[in-house]
């Protein structure tokens, strides 16, 4: 075992997901109420690594799924995870030896921690994104060749629902019908994998970052947007207000744009993001400062606390930062499935660093 | 085993599910041409009375399910009906001991003979409707109180999707949703049942009476539509021609009205049939000639072939009857599920016979 988490920790995770899910993966507050809750009623969770358990246990990714516009509105009931956990023993024949946050990102991030608490099982320490990304086959199991199937999906009213898709193209359409049908948010389990296809299937170590990282700006004294620079290794796109916000709750995703109007050294800069569920671009007067894969956070500019996309408004101080993805996205196929192209834009993909060297 | 379902038999059970469909449950022909393909290829089909299987044997109600519009142009490949076998025996732990159309109406009567007779099961004599309906709870089963799950449903592409819903409207709204996201046409089981659950929950002898009224169309000399008439003890609602249809694809379903003119002795009559998949109402200048749950057809002057809703046309011939639902459908449970109401109708349930003798 690696620590219990426990309350401190939580919260520490909780503002390390919220920089760690790019805008997604569901406001971090209702994630943390849920794990602070759940480690309270049935005690702390246990971070693993995976080398930790045998190669054959079964790991089940889970996590909301949905617009998270809907998510902070429509929460969970607390027996989802439960449900998933039965239903993919059920099919799938074996015995969940621990949960796994699908993405790191958001609520996503401490869902599975709430989920871990009530079965009494380890979380591992690892995701599928090192992030958080809208679409169900943007995941590095997905990279490695994992099936999707068999998914479960389940409501808080206790409707349930098995997967099994030909492609993972198929599993993010079905998925998503259903999450709309369930009235835009819903509970999942995808990419079931054993710990022996985990080791080199996941992005390993990310619980552990974004508790670092939460660490990290609590700890800091005056500036920590600064603090938080320094431990991503991020680049300061622009620190202005939010000047306009469109946003738009559609086919069961959030998308829009926001515009930053510099302020201080920054006056006179503009800076669009353009988002689904996450924040995919960011753009200065058409030019481009950094896109998906690599992560673009919106961060309170005195508290350093990153804010997602759902709750971003008009007027708001905010620094806006990028930093670079976890490798396995910058490879051909990592770049295929999440790169700007995945995402409808006619443009490639330049790590963010190349791009504020060309700046600089 | 009552009969064996050659070419003949399917040939008349066609003619008569397509009377049976009150416009809906797809295009028999497109049933036809696989059920006569099927038995060609693996021998005919046997059918069977409910009571010839032994109380436990597990009975798999079947068939299409979505718009007929679509259901026309986006056509089975064949193995639907044994991959939601594999997957219903696999989830309720049971064998399948026969197959039930989940509707006698339309192409529904049909499909599962295709499929019975390429896993060489018997069929049942017996449906769950004695006619088609739009949706999914609207079965004889759900009147009943026999779960609808599990459920499962398949494409064409080999997609699969295990459904535990909570009620039959969840049901509904979910398998929807999935029919829709997979074109607008899917093929499912819902309500698994034991025989001795079907004894007392289904509409029995239905097989039977469709290839009956199919074989009456067939012999009769000269005036087919008036022995089908007698057949089924139909009333005549008008001779005309169709003058007017509109009709879209919504939402999983098709939708809107057909007008008939009458001709000859109906010269001057106008009636109009609203629909969705199934002809639900026959009005008179707003007055009502017949309504949901009886059954309305529409049937071509000389042939007395039941035109199908998303068949129908401008300028066809046609007459127009309608004839009394299975009793099961004017309990007030059957009214509650299947009447006017439950289609959005602000008037009660009149049975066609008391409608036309009001008339007469």
């Amino acid at each position: 075992m690696k620590r219990l988490l426990d309350s401190d920790s939580l919260r520490a995770l909780a503002r390390g997901c919220a920089v760690l899910g790019a805008g997604g993966g569901g406001d971090p507050y209702l994630g943390l109420l849920q794990a602070l809750q759940a480690t309270e009623d049935y005690g702390p969770v246990a971070l693993v690594d995976i080398d930790e358990l045998p190669d054959e246990s079964l790991i089940m990714p889970c996590g909301g799924i949905g617009a998270p516009t809907v998510s902070i509105e429509k929460i969970e009931n607390g027996d989802e995870g439960g449900r998933l956990r039965e239903h993919l023993e059920f099919v799938t024949g074996g015995q969940v030896a621990a949960l796994m946050p699908a993405e790191i990102g958001g609520s996503n991030g401490l869902l599975p921690v709430a989920w871990a608490a009530r079965m009494g099982l380890p979380l591992v320490d690892a995701d599928g994104m090192g992030r958080a990304f809208p679409e169900v086959p943007q995941v590095t199991m997905h990279l490695a060749g994992i099936s999707p199937s068999p998914a479960v999906m389940t409501d808080e009213r206790g409707n349930l629902i098995v997967f099994r898709a030909i492609s993972g193209h198929w599993m993010e359409r079905l998925e998503r019908a259903a999450a709309v049908e369930f009235g835009g948010a819903a509970s999942s389990t995808e990419f079931p994998l054993t710990a022996a296809q985990a080791r080199g299937a996941t992005v390993r170590n990310s619980v552990s970052l974004a508790i670092r990282i939460g660490e990290a700006v609590a700890r800091a004294q005056g500036r920590p947007v600064d603090a938080l620079i320094a431990e991503v290794n991020a680049f300061r796109l622009v620190t202005g207000k939010v000047s306009d916000v469109e946003r738009r709750t559609t086919r069961g995703f959030v998308r829009g744009s926001v515009i930053v109007e510099g302020l201080g050294e920054d006056t006179g800069r503009l800076i669009r993001l353009e988002l689904q569920n996450e924040n995919l671009v960011a753009l200065e007067r058409g030019k481009l400062l950094a896109s998906v894969p690599d992560l673009i956070s919106v961060l309170d500019t005195e508290t350093a606390d990153a804010i997602v996309t759902e709750r971003i408004r008009y007027g708001q101080r905010v620094t806006v930062i990028a930093f670079g993805c976890d490798p396995v996205w910058r490879t051909e196929r990592g770049i295929e499935v999440a790169g700007p192209r995945a995402f409808g834009y006619d443009f490639d993909y330049v790590p963010v660093e190349e791009l504020a060297g060309a700046r600089a």
